[in-house]
């Protein structure tokens, strides 16, 4: 649908064509010159292609890298051999997958992705379970994701099924990286960009998906670390008829000056509020979840921010929504999607009816709240002095790594 | 101010030292393959530099580009021989300038521009006056947003002078890319990009300034050609609290898909409203003046939305104010920074009290509007059927030309 609204006018130069191991390159040309910006380019009438599986080519590394000892492995800093990446032009759709060494990008510094930020991406992770095999989370949320994020920025959109067997061919192809022992994974980061290298602000005529990937230990190695929170109100993190709800870029630098305001005063990331009535929204890049009783009947109930367009429409978060909805309802617990304010979170508090408050997202599952600074208040989220980790939380992350890892076979684990 | 913020910790890696002529490189590896990506890293209590034009080297290009047919230019398509550019890191600050040939710029692809949308920009403009000097156009409130862009998402600030004392000497440099006639002028597109290669979203500890030059002709080649506008209240461009104001990249890939929409019904930009009010605020990427008579009194009034967080500090904005208050005031308009709204100016439409409604920004100057499409009315802005341009517009074309190209002596023009 919206590739239609596309102007198309002209013809597109191709992109170059991606090299092939059988090029003899000199090596230095060859690790850090692969060009992606496209011409000022459009379409013609020609057939635009979706992604093709079967077009995979591999080149495998020649200079494999020493693996890093798990215990030292931080979040994002360490990329694994190869990259997975796809080119797209207007004119000619999406063109042949191929499997490379990791290697720079070479970009026009006109470049549009450089000027306005035109970029997606997606986070996600593979396992090894006991039998050693390489699993896959619900990659079909991911990529139903990834794809509303680019179309909302007029990036091209493609078959999820499709890249979901790149990603994981790519995966298995990494294996070496996903260390064998439980809290471990490869987290997988796949990234779309504007390639178009012209100053006029439209939509891009060529683009790029790739895919990297980096091992990453427990988010908690020596067990859960509750943090405090400072409620954000002077700053904004997403609004009505805004994008606050796909995963761009745009998304996240505007977030880290609020971030470092809030360690600057002892807290570990934001609470955003929305509106007058401070509506509780995020925390930091994660969704949040809340646990309290009702205060005329005493039902205990789970309950998020509701996907109204602000809240970013986190897998986790639906996966934990699932969870609680299969196994905390029948235990009396009500689920809920609904707005919560603030005020209405400091007076559970107050009351003692406040059970638990934890964020959810890839990297930590859940990351337990111990406290929130509110005008001056510091309200407290029903962790006693020495607790780490509601209950709720402990049983969400335990019942999520069951499946992720493949210990409970589920329709949500995909075997690569 | 806020570098201090930024946590420090560990050591830089020093940026890749830059090319010097002297250096013998294989021309293909040099012209691609300018590596930016520095490694994770953070402050060690060594001094922050500056950035310090005395120690600026320049390499000129082997390969002059052939000049394009000034009729021929296409805004942001044709670059000049040479791009500028300054790293930064969190350990040593602003490293020496360089002038180089263009090229691309290579970057890891973890790289956090690629993902977090670390990126601003600002847009200006060099012109040749009748002695054929070559002229800048109040830099210093341009370099005075970038600082303020910059400093929002996280990325260095810098001394502003010290930058519009390189970007002169590279406009000075690229002056056979300007042509002799009015109406042409050099695009300049100063941009700051984080350039720190690890996932984990936080400040990045290194960056890279650069800007590059384009030449452009005028923006109405055959004179005023007024567009018609969407009032569009669906899609939100900016909200209190956000960073609508800042020229970031973040603002402007969310605005396409609304733009591509009323194009699709036959409307050139968006008339971005804000809340229930439906407050006019800016049109597609420039801001928004209106001219019309009190409905009491009948007094003129030149009016634009007050700089409340959501609207966009634009130079030619202030320019045109400036020159509103000194020329427009005398004969008896009131020049207002005021908040109006849509159904405000429906009412003067429909009373004959709209005089001329414009948009304003670096590349057009002024861009006269015809009508606006608003919940299924057309809105009248008060040009004449074979009109393309109020009075007003063209006043202020003609005032800003003479400062720009320095007809008039003005302390606005800055010579190189």
């Amino acid at each position: 649908m919206l590739r239609q609204l596309l102007p198309r006018c002209g013809r597109a130069l191709r992109a170059p064509a991606t090299l092939r191991s059988s090029q003899i390159l000199p090596l230095q040309t060859w690790q850090t010159a692969r060009c992606y910006s496209i011409k000022p380019a459009a379409a013609s009438a020609a057939k635009v292609l979706d992604l093709d599986p079967t077009k995979l080519s591999i080149q495998k590394t020649e200079k494999p890298k020493t693996l890093v000892d798990p215990s030292k492995l931080i979040f994002g800093r360490e990329f694994t051999d190869h990259m997975l990446t796809i080119e797209w032009t207007s004119n000619d759709g999406w063109l042949a997958p191929s499997i490379t060494p990791y290697q720079n990008l070479s970009l026009d510094p006109a470049t549009c992705v450089f000027h306005y930020a035109f970029e997606c991406f997606e986070g996600m992770k593979a396992y090894k379970d006991k039998n050693g095999d390489v699993r896959l989370f619900r990659p079909d949320k991911n990529m139903e994701r990834f794809n509303k994020s680019a179309a909302r920025i007029a990036l091209p959109t493609f078959s999820p099924t499709a890249l979901i067997e790149l990603i994981a061919r790519f995966a298995k192809l990494e294996e070496r990286f996903i260390p064998n022992e439980r809290g471990f994974s490869l987290y997988l980061r796949p990234t779309l960009i504007g390639t178009q290298k012209t100053l006029g602000v439209g939509a891009p005529h060529s683009a790029l998906l790739y895919v990297i990937a980096s091992p990453v230990g427990p988010y908690y190695p020596t067990g859960f670390k509750a943090v405090s929170l400072e409620a954000t109100d002077y700053a904004v993190r997403a609004w009505p008829g805004g994008v606050g709800d796909k995963k761009l870029g745009a998304n996240y630098a505007p977030c880290v000056v609020p971030q470092l305001d809030a360690a600057s005063r002892g807290f570990q990331q934001n609470l955003w509020l929305f509106g007058p009535e401070e509506y509780v929204t995020e925390v930091g890049t994660m969704n949040l979840f809340v646990a309290l009783r009702d205060k005329e009947t005493g039902q205990k109930e789970l309950l998020t921010a509701p996907l109204d367009g602000t809240i970013l429409e986190g897998v986790t978060r639906d996966s934990i929504l699932g969870l609680a909805r299969e196994k905390l309802a029948p235990e009396g617990w009500l689920v809920s999607e609904r707005k919560i304010t603030m005020p209405e979170l400091h007076e559970a508090s107050l009351d003692g009816r406040l059970i638990e408050v934890f964020g959810s997202g890839t990297a930590a599952i859940v990351s337990p709240v111990r406290k929130i600074s509110w005008k001056g208040k510091l309200v407290d989220c029903g962790l006693t002095e020495h607790e780490e980790s509601g209950e709720v939380a402990l049983r969400m992350k335990n019942w999520m790594e069951g499946r992720q890892y493949g210990d409970e076979e589920h329709d949500w684990s995909y075997k690569c």
